[in-house]
């Protein structure tokens, strides 16, 4: 089952001036940053609410740290913008599973990490009426 | 203050094949349907989960009812996929004053009637790193 919205994935050329955006426009705090350098990725978790299921819903800004990376090719194809949506689960390998059965094609054959220690899979957006979309299960609650 | 991530909202170039989907898939379910003749728009709000300030997260599946309303020539241009994202708050008049002062634009000079009887207003997306983004005060809170 499917309990949140998790997070909204939003790419920018500048990750800290659009962090800088964020706090000063809407007062949005930066509640986690990561780096991933094998993917040429970093990243900054901005939770807006807690949800009913003992997690939150999060802006990731998405940040490139080399043209080449998934979300530096994304930028130079599409420019800033929405990139992808995500949902939470408790059981994300089960959701993934299931929802194959239905025809989605998912990603990756097995969940793999995701930010702050979850586990994650991503939809194929053309099996999803254009949105990629992740499915999410967070490393424990967040008792932020 | 924002409070919550009140909404995604998503295109679609079938709404009910659409609607269809996202039940089938993840077992989301419609919590309000409506149309607006005027701007060529038929909407879906599947409800997602509640959030702390009393109201909730939805997608919203807005599907065009001519090709030359706003979703259409968005739907023409850019395919079907995520185009807005949207936040809640309990002052959207004031909201916008105070990001406007900020120097973002809004779309709107006074906040307009949205979904479920909300009162909205969109922020322009090339002052906020290629995302669309609405604010939105809902009606009442959400009892269901």
């Amino acid at each position: 089952m499917l309990t949140r919205i998790d997070h909204i994935g939003i790419v920018c050329f500048d990750l800290d001036k659009t962090v800088e955006f964020y706090s000063a426009t809407y007062g949005f705090e930066v509640t986690h940053l990561e780096s991933n350098e094998e993917e040429g990725i970093r990243e900054a978790m901005l939770k807006i609410n807690e949800t009913p299921d003992g997690y939150a819903s999060y802006l990731q800004l998405l940040g490139s740290t080399r043209d080449d990376s998934v979300v530096g090719k994304w930028l130079a194809k599409n420019g800033e913008g929405v990139h992808h949506i995500a949902f939470g689960t408790n059981d994300v390998s089960g959701e993934t599973v299931a929802i194959r059965s239905k025809g989605v094609r998912a990603l990756y054959d097995e969940p793999r990490q995701g930010s702050m220690g979850s586990r994650i899979n991503f939809l194929h957006p053309k099996d999803c009426h254009g949105v990629l979309t992740e499915l999410v299960t967070a490393a424990t609650p967040d008792s932020e």
